[in-house]
């Protein structure tokens, strides 16, 4: 990181602290986890499970619960407060701001807006992008450079469209929406049908709807529904490079994790969480609440509630305990041998 | 979706129908499957097994095979024609290019073409596109928004690259072909000599071709070959996210679904149909008309016609009936100990 | 391939060689293996294994150890030098040179470059680049079209990065280095806290740094830091389609196969060798020298030198063991019901 900050301001960022401790001289320039961080550093006890690397610490500032009892070595500073994880939480919100400044609110030259396109106030337009015919982008949404907003495509207030996004022809975003750099929204469904030995590509006739507070990771791809829609339910936050087939429907708060594949029609029902690389055939309807392991592959409806590992997916204790059974099988079938012989 | 329709448009857009019932109004904005279809949308009956839905559906007009014997709601049309699904796809294939024209076969003005590019008649080239040097396409293709073509790609007729889509140098793509946003072709492929303990990169000079009437999905990346060409087979369908190493060479008419990954040198014979997220080592000959489950792992060399599962592959009923016993392991454990004590 | 070259030209360009047999006509024109060369191509025997097939090729002129015995056909060279793979390796980077010049060393006209961004010499920028504030490029750099440099990144020597790679903000790229087409470095990390029951996203102000030598194919995703930095380690070669999770740390010359997953804060020590479609669990730790097979699910650290397979990974002989029983499996159970019902 890259920052100057005085004490003074960290004060005024931070909950209302009891400070304990000198620093001879202040010049804070990065935030590190207690273990890495050096002099110069702000760190943190986020979890008390830790605590033990505090007195280990180099860091010059160290933000702890009030019920911390130890003290500072020279040259540190201990401050507690009530929740060191949101005094985090707000520093790191300030110096974002401060790294990472919003763009102007304005079309950058480079730009290409249709005529018909529709922009709220506030709206930031990166260079090289490609805006098309009756787009609408509302309020305070920035656009990064090289995207493309596909004729009549709608993006609400707030969204957030890093680089390189392709949001192709009348696919919709909500509000305060995140799309990370390289993702494609909108992409042709993957389904053909057999006429004289060869495949002909079904026409995709959809859209893709992404809710209000989504997140989707880079290089992500979501392909349009054939008639209707392919839906990302609110809240719900999906990693890098997953694929998202024609007709999904994701329901809300869904965390959904890198390279994991959804095939076409799959339905997920509210609080869904799916470790990486996981994968679902088509037309698979999805527990509320149910968690699936990473590497799964999920063949059958899953029911609310549950937790599944493994290809063929099985509850994960029972998946848990074949595999410790497994390792067993030499054995097994050297004392089954033992035993048969012994007859 | 949002078109608008008049009866005597869907009848002229629809092979000779049968038609049952009456409507008050007429306003037709959408398709839906039966069970989600509303006033206003068209629905239909591709497959008898779903007939049961019909009488239950709020479509305002249904599509129906001729042997179909159940009469409409009130304010309710049935259409009855030889063949719903082809019905449908013609009505679909009119409402394709109303809602997605085509673009208009001119150069945009922000757009960079080598003065020695040679572009046939009929050809869009997007915004923000890079043609190099001795580029080549055809007649009636369409470069999306942001593509790159490298120096020296050659690209056939009807053919349609969508958004971002990088076709690098010397690489080629036939006639008819669709690649979808966001896909790189002709990366340097993954291969490196040990020289002195470190990883000395080995020159690609090969190129990619693809075949008349080949799809890409979005993301996919194929790698070009080290010297000769890495070829995807006339009429193969690729989808999102798959990553087809170099010299790889994939038959006619193959399937490979989502975040496939084929490593360098694999052969596909032709018609080969491949699950999501299965994987193959390298150097494998894949043989005529097998299928490939999702997420198998291939490291050896696949008969024509085999249907294969798991990692390690085996025989899809084999691989079924294991899964089966897995389950039981602890049965069998429990079995062996009560048996080993009884003596 | 698509070049011409001279007999004298290519006995400059390969060590020293001991010319066998003659040529009617000369133009050479491509490189081929040995048993797809064709007329008009080199060839050569890197491996001995395969020898018994240079009697059988038709390729114009072979490169051959100084040990291989046998006499060329009519009208075709054996050329025998020392190291006929280093022989190769000499002519296929003078192809190179002439089959991909590099680009002119400029900016071009329809890049934006910011006026606070320092670029050494000789460095080239592609057709519609975005270069941001406060950017450093080092001598003889490539940008490729399409490149997003963000604010504050930098980019060292001889480096090259190919068209449409997003390189975000305060992002470092050392010298050397090849980034391929598509590629994201410095997307937000995948972590949320969970706030009265919705996700709400933590800060990542942190950054990615590629160390000198590194490659990254086409495609793949590298997540920044929270605090710190993701780090991939002098001479490490990434494949497509990979993602690299916030804060994860490679060492030096690792090599990691397409469509692998790293979750965040995974540390991998030097020489590390991962295949394709593996996975990484979080927070893990990967000993020096490890070796993963492809689509393996690791949940536990790795000792230095391991070779795993499988999910739940087990040493690679264990895992081939336990694999060749498992067939076995229904045997077992019959067997067992057999030896049962007897009692």
């Amino acid at each position: 990181m890259d920052f100057n900050l005085t004490f003074d301001q960290l004060l005024a960022i931070l909950p209302p602290a009891e400070l304990e401790g000198e620093l001879k001289s202040f010049s804070l320039s990065g935030i590190a986890a207690l273990e890495r961080a050096n002099k110069g550093d702000i760190s943190f006890l986020g979890n008390l499970k830790y605590k033990s690397l505090v007195s280990k610490s180099f860091a010059s500032i160290i933000l702890l619960p009030k019920s911390y009892t130890g003290s500072p070595k020279a040259n540190q500073i201990f401050l507690r407060i009530d929740d060191p994880s949101r005094g985090l939480a707000a520093l790191c919100s300030y110096l974002e701001s401060s790294l990472y400044p919003p763009p102007k609110s304005e079309i950058h030259s480079t730009a290409w807006v249709d005529s018909t396109a529709k922009l709220g106030t506030g709206v930031a337009i990166g260079a090289f992008c490609f805006i098309g015919k009756e787009v609408s982008i509302a309020d305070n949404s920035v656009i990064g450079t090289h995207c493309h907003i596909g004729d009549h495509a709608k993006i609400g207030r707030n969204s957030n469209l890093h680089p390189g996004v392709k949001l192709l022809s009348r696919c919709e975003i909500g509000n305060d929406v995140v799309v990370n750099a390289g993702v494609v929204i909108g992409s042709e469904g993957y389904g053909f049908d057999q006429v004289e030995g060869s495949h002909k590509k079904v026409t995709h006739l959809g859209k893709v709807v992404l809710e209000d507070d989504v997140e989707i990771g880079a290089n992500t791809c979501i392909d349009r529904a054939r008639f209707e829609e392919t839906r990302i339910g609110a809240g719900s936050k999906i990693d890098n490079l997953v694929q998202i087939g024609h007709n999904v429907r994701i329901g809300k708060s869904c965390l959904i994790v890198a390279q994991v594949g959804i095939a076409g029609s799959v339905e997920f029902d509210d609080n869904v969480v799916v470790g990486g690389q996981a994968g679902f055939a088509g037309h698979l309807k999805i527990g509320k609440g149910s968690k699936i392991a990473g590497q799964t592959g999920i063949t059958k409806n899953v029911e609310p509630g549950a937790f599944l590992k493994g290809n063929p997916a099985l509850p994960f204790q029972l998946a848990q305990r074949i595999s410790i059974l497994q390792k067993r099988l030499p054995e097994l079938f050297n004392r089954f041998d033992d035993f048969a012989n012994k007859e």
